[in-house]
């Protein structure tokens, strides 16, 4: 347990320093990393600058080799090879000596944060800027500054990535985090690092009865992409899903509801949530803000909903260098969001309508049944057992069931299990 | 603002001393008022005496000319042309010579609030009386009075007004008010002059999607009069409609709903009563007392909810003298009534199932919306035009997009034309 | 009221020293003594041992002349014929000589309650054994004792009783008890005593519009061998129905629901704990333990729920001598089930779906109605006439009336049979 968390902490600071972005060669290597260090089935796709996808057409690739200022006194500040949250995302290239009036427009920073570098982004609108701590911008004297970027745009490709991995059934489970953001820990390392581990489980697991499509993509481009190429597919065979962001810190859960909010992902999700941390904080669908927006949209309607820790927007280190890996993003708090994903995987995997096969209760004792049950996890009790048969109506399912009788659907598996080799029940 | 609330108290003022009742000259004489200077196109009807409604016949006629009570001393006290409220209404016709003892029978007066004159009524049993305050009653000596009431019932009509204002669409709304009370002003000149404002609002509109019915009759008889003229085609027609009663008064705002309690008035008037006065009251069907007791019958079923201000029955002038114009009934409170009426027929006339026309949230910055979007009410905003696109599923109409996402309907009005503008939502 | 509770206690007392248990002479006397003084109606039925029933066989019958032990010094303890709990349920005959060592695993006590004798049975699997008081064990010295049992199993048959009550239309009433408890009081000579006398005023109305079968089973192998005889045709009919357990005593009125929930038996039981006790408590499914877990099993699914005074489990008394006449069951206990339980059925008699004949409200002062009503219980008030006729819309029962306008069903009987006979409504 500890050292899964540990495991997941080092992809994180390998991945830690490449600067990654909507598209560009940051984006690319990070996932060339998974695949070859973790997940030797990852699928690479490159969609070319200009495609149309859906409402919107795939950007100009962004290219960075290098972005610094340097002061009146010669001193070099905002330096991209030091931190890649200094330039802003998508900064065109520019070479320009600039009094200190003209540059502060330029210049982003958090007044209330001021040792915080903030996390500034221009996809849409050419533009350049850099962001720096407000302490340091405070410090920043009257004469001409040098402001030197090294980026262009040009006609590239997106780049995402994608595991199938088939079961017995072709109902599908979507699971979907984002590889766009740039040296920042939980929004957004813990998501790709914690999705690795669970498609690592998932390829290593050998009785899949779902099949899953695991994908790693650019934020809201990237899913609208994957969306266009794949929306028929998913909407029939996609039984539930969650997009994997912030993930991995130690303070809290939290969820967020698919827009329809009564989906299978939604029950599964809460019930998880329920029972590994009763104080999980709930939001609802006025506080999205990440992929779900297209997975939920109107007319795509897929049952993604999300399993969060400290939620984006939600804590105050979010979107600046204080969302950093250690003091935000701790192995205990990766392990902590695998784990409930993985359990709600798990209750999908074993999910079925149980139907009891004996009319009125059975006779227990002459199947010696009583007393030869194992009691690992005392939810294998009689009483349990009488409980699960009792809602086997083929009506409930096991997550309903583990509602009704007010146990985690986990400590389920083996009485259902002994129920359905005892042929006290069959599964619809 | 000031001024609309004054106009609607000036017209209380002129309907003020009229004396009506379910039937008479001064039933007539008021809609002919409400004809002649508001309302041209008002249609006055007459229904003889004798008609069949339903379950119910049309009562004779009353006529009162004169009415009061010569004392022992010579004082004349009741005095008809004074307060209309000192004849118990349908009071037949009697010159009596009669004792204290023999005349207290038919004194009513109310012991716990000694200086209020009570309204008392006998429509269906022949019967005489008059209305005095308990102060003035306990102050009657001994001693033979005179008793004189110049008053008759014959086979007349009862009257009753409608207004039709055809809309794009043969949907209706169903606005009913009473027009039977004599001298009191929220229960009942309020209700009338009230309709008679929003039925001027109204006619001046020129682009109504809707039809508006709307009727001035007498309580009880005159909407069991009406439905039974009409049932057929309200049945069909009628999407939503209030009873307007008790809607002048400043001091609260109260909601009783339909029989159904889920219908689209009921929808409606909530979702404004939450957003203009989020402590108003809510009553249940027990608490009935008005038109909506006909309208909602079983076998009727309009869809009809009252938004009121103080509810009838509920505050303590009601049904006597103190029930007054200026201590009771205010140019804001009126005003206040109106609005909220208002605010649920612009909803009602607005609201539609939008559905987005684009899979995925749209590229905004590509059509340069963001910046461009006027920001008037602060709901005019990008978060809230995407809020509102994210529900524009074809099963969430305005009011409940509203709701959805917390904001009064109203605020929505621009931002839903602006999204069809744009053709980003068509319209279902 | 007080001589029915009084009648009732005395019958409690009759039953009282009979040794019951799931089989055997004393089940069989128990119901011959019903049948004879009671219930001459009453139908006895043997059912083979071997026989298979559901999952289940009806087990060998058991028969007991005498039990004791017989203590080194020479006392007789725990002597059957002192107190039938003394001797362990089914227990075979033995007859040994004993070292205190050997004899203490088969004497069963409660440390917690020093002084009660313990209610414990071995039905299935063949054993022997005595229940004492824990103070009395903690007593016995060192020695050898003789332990006597007369005891046998042997192929015989199990008894239970049936009434079948039949009424204008085939829809039935369920009402099931259970007798195999030896000297207990409330669990179980409760349910058998206010269930004979529920029987016995059912057998005297004349007027029966439901049928009723009233059974007394043995708990678990009786319910479940009277369900694989006539499952499919109680499948077909019952329309409601209760387990009657536990009603004796005065402390309290529980209510455990169907496993539905929402069945009719459900809403009558709770609309009548609601009017007779507001702070009635209610269990839910995973509080269930008696024969309702056959009844409404998956795939057998009558709708039977148990209304209750104290609840088996939930009193301190509990399957032990504690649980005695007097003390914990009384005369105003059992008259108070009893009453609950009437008036149940009562409102099941009563209900039906009434529907106003007339649109709109009918002119009642026409019809003289107003002033001529009764006014008994307060409910049968014009505004309670107005209230029922408003609901009688086809959708509503009896029992939703009753709940719309927030007064006891019972006390609507009186109003509906007078808007009955008015032609005002109908009834569906």
């Amino acid at each position: 347990m500890r050292e899964l968390g540990n495991d997941m902490f080092h992809l994180a600071q390998e991945l830690w320093p490449i600067n990654r972005s909507i598209t560009g060669a940051g984006l690319r290597s990070s996932l060339m990393h998974l695949k070859k260090e973790y997940l030797p089935d990852l699928a690479l796709n490159e969609v070319p600058s200009g495609t149309q996808v859906l409402d919107w057409t795939v950007p100009q690739e962004w290219s960075v080799k290098d972005a610094y200022i340097i002061c009146p006194d010669g001193r070099v500040i905002c330096e991209f090879k030091k931190c890649n949250l200094h330039l802003v995302g998508y900064s065109t290239g520019v070479n320009l000596k600039l009094s200190l009036d003209e540059l502060i427009g330029h210049l982003h920073s958090l007044p209330e944060q001021p040792d915080a570098i903030p996390y500034v982004t221009s996809y849409y609108k050419k533009d350049w800027g850099f962001c720096i701590s407000h302490r340091e911008k405070m410090k920043l004297s009257p004469g001409i500054y040098e402001v030197y970027i090294d980026a262009k745009l040009f006609n590239g490709s997106l780049t995402y990535a994608e595991l199938l991995l088939p079961g017995d059934t072709s109902e599908e489970v979507l699971i979907s985090t984002y590889v766009c953001h740039p040296s920042m820990a939980n929004n957004e390392l813990s998501g790709p690092v914690v999705t690795t581990f669970l498609a690592k489980w998932l390829s290593s697991k050998k009785d899949r009865k779902l099949s899953y499509r695991i994908i790693f993509v650019p934020e809201t481009i990237g899913s609208i992409t994957y969306l266009s190429r794949h929306l028929d597919y998913l909407k029939k065979n996609v039984i539930a899903g969650f997009n994997v962001t912030c993930i991995g810190d130690d303070r809290t859960y939290s969820f967020l509801p698919s827009r329809a909010a009564d989906t299978l992902s939604d029950k599964v999700a809460t019930h998880v949530l329920e029972h590994i941390d009763k104080s999980y904080k709930v939001y609802d669908w006025n506080d999205r803000g990440s992929d779900e927006r297209q997975y939920c949209a109107p007319g795509v309607d897929l049952p993604i909903a999300s399993i969060m820790r400290s939620k984006y927007g939600e804590y105050p280190e979010y979107h600046t260098s204080l969302d950093a890996l250690g003091t935000v993003v701790t192995p205990s708090g990766l392990y902590g969001g695998f784990t409930a994903l993985k359990k709600a995987i798990q209750l999908l995997e074993k999910n079925c309508y149980p139907v009891a096969a004996i009319l009125g209760e059975p006779h227990m004792s002459k199947r010696g049944a009583y007393p030869t049950l194992s009691v690992k996890s005392g939810n294998n009790s009689p009483a349990t057992l009488m409980n699960f048969l009792t809602w086997s109506d083929g009506k409930h399912d096991l997550i309903d069931i583990a509602k009704k009788i007010k146990v985690p659907g986990w400590e389920l598996f083996d009485v259902m299990d002994q129920l359905h080799t005892m042929k006290l029940i069959t599964i619809k």
